[in-house]
C-alpha cells in the first residue's frame, strides 16, 4: 500500500473467533472516520473468503504482502484453530515482520500466543484469555490477569470481547479521551451484562489441564515440538 | 433447510454495522454447541460478500430462500444504509415473512427500525441506537430507552454493542442461566470501558435533528414517502 496513512492493520486465517476482531475494527474504524491520518485495513494471506469458528465468514481487504509495514497491527485469537495456527508460517512470518516495525503491536484472546510464535513477547508483560493464560511462558511472556497490558508498544487483551476495551484505550491513546469518548457513545457501549460481572467463583471447567491438554493434541498433532513446548505450561 | 434444529438466522445486508451481528452470533453459536437443538446461520439476500460500514466484507451461509422460516431472526443495525436498507423489499419483505412464524423476533441497534418496517412493531414497546429512537414512532412502536426491551417474542436492543447484552439474555431465556454464565466467561465479559460507564452530559453531537435530517436526505434521498414519514420524528 503505497498511502501516507497510518495504516492499523486487523488480521484474519482460519478458524479465528470473529468477535476478536470485529470489537476493535468498529473502534478503530470509527476513529479513522474522525482522525482521518488513519486507516483501517484486513489483512489475510488471501482475499477469499475465510473461516471462523462460528457460521461466519470473513473477507480481507489486502494481502500480507500488500502491507508489509502497517502503523499498528491487531491480531485476533480463538481456540483450537489459534493453537493450529502458531505452526502456520506464513502468517507468523507475517506478523514477525510487520510487528518488528510497527508502532504498535496489539492482539486480543489468544491472539498474543501468535504474537509470541512471533518472538514479539519476549520479556513483556502480556494478557490473553483467561484460559489459556500460562501458554504465554512458553514464549518468553509473563502471563498478566488484566483486562488489557501495555508493555512498551506491545498491548495485549485479554479473552474475546476485551478487544473493546483494548480498543478504546487505543484511541484514547492515540488521538485523546474526547473522540475516544464519542466512539463509545457510538457503539453505545454502555455493557449490561445480565448475570452481572464475572464471578470467578463460578468459573467453569474446573482445572483446567485436561481440557488444554486435549485440545492441544487435536490442534498440534503433527506438530509435536510445539505442542509439548506448550504442554509443559498447562498448569498443575 | 430441512434439519430439524431450531435455526437461528442472522441476517446481512449491505452497510451493515457488523459488531451488531457478530456480537450475537457469537454468543448464540457458542449457546449452539451446548444446547444442540438449536443452530445458528447467516442469512442474506446472495452468498455473495456483503459490504459493511467498515472495510470488513461477510459472508452468508444461506440465502433468504433456503432459510424461510427460522425459529428466531436477529437483524443487525447501521447508520445510512440501514435508513437505505427501509427501502430494500426483498429485505423486507424477508423480515415480514420469516418474522411472522419465528418464535422469536430480536433486533440489535436500528435493526429494529427494519423490524418496523416489516411491520413487526405495530403497539410494541421497542429499543434501538440512541440516536435513532424516535423513529420507531414512524412505524407504531413506542420507543423505551433501555439496553434491550421484551414485549411478547419481540426482542429489540440498543445500539451496536447492545447485542451481546441482548443475546446473553437470550441463551438465559431459551437455555438458563448456567449456560449464560459459561458462554459469559467463554467470551471474557467482564468489561471495563477505559472512560468508564457513557455518561449522558457528555453526550456528542447536541441537537440530533439536523444530523438526522442530512441522514435522512442522503439515505432517502430516492424514497420521499418515506423519508417524510421519517423526518416527522426527528425530534424537537
Amino acid at each position: 500500500m503505497t498511502d501516507d496513512k497510518k495504516i492499523i492493520a486487523f488480521v484474519v486465517y482460519p478458524g479465528m473467533t470473529p468477535l476478536d476482531m470485529v470489537g476493535p475494527l468498529t473502534v478503530l474504524d470509527g476513529m479513522a472516520s474522525t482522525a482521518q491520518e488513519y486507516r483501517t485495513v484486513v489483512v489475510g494471506e488471501t482475499k477469499d473468503p475465510v473461516v471462523t469458528d462460528n457460521p461466519l465468514k470473513l473477507v480481507a481487504t489486502h494481502t500480507y504482502d500488500e502491507v508489509p509495514s502497517p502503523y499498528a497491527l491487531l491480531v485476533p485469537g480463538g481456540a483450537a484453530p489459534t493453537l493450529k495456527a502458531l505452526a502456520d508460517e506464513k502468517l507468523i512470518g507475517y506478523l514477525r515482520k510487520a510487528g518488528e516495525s510497527a508502532e504498535l503491536v496489539t492482539s486480543v484472546c489468544t491472539g498474543s500466543l501468535l504474537l509470541g510464535q512471533a518472538g514479539l513477547l519476549e520479556g513483556r508483560r502480556a494478557a490473553t484469555h483467561w484460559m489459556f493464560r500460562e501458554f504465554l511462558r512458553a514464549f518468553g511472556a509473563e502471563p498478566v490477569a488484566e483486562r488489557w497490558v501495555e508493555d512498551g508498544n506491545v498491548i495485549t487483551a485479554a479473552g474475546v470481547s476485551a478487544g473493546i476495551d483494548l480498543a478504546l484505550h487505543l484511541v484514547e491513546r492515540l488521538v485523546g479521551a474526547e473522540i475516544a469518548r464519542t466512539i463509545q457513545f457510538v457503539i453505545e457501549y454502555d455493557p449490561e451484562p445480565p448475570l452481572g460481572p464475572l464471578d470467578w467463583s463460578k468459573r467453569p471447567y474446573g482445572d483446567l489441564k485436561p481440557l488444554l491438554e486435549h485440545t492441544l493434541n487435536e490442534a498440534l498433532a503433527d506438530e509435536p515440538a510445539l505442542r509439548d513446548r506448550l504442554l509443559a505450561h498447562t498448569g498443575k
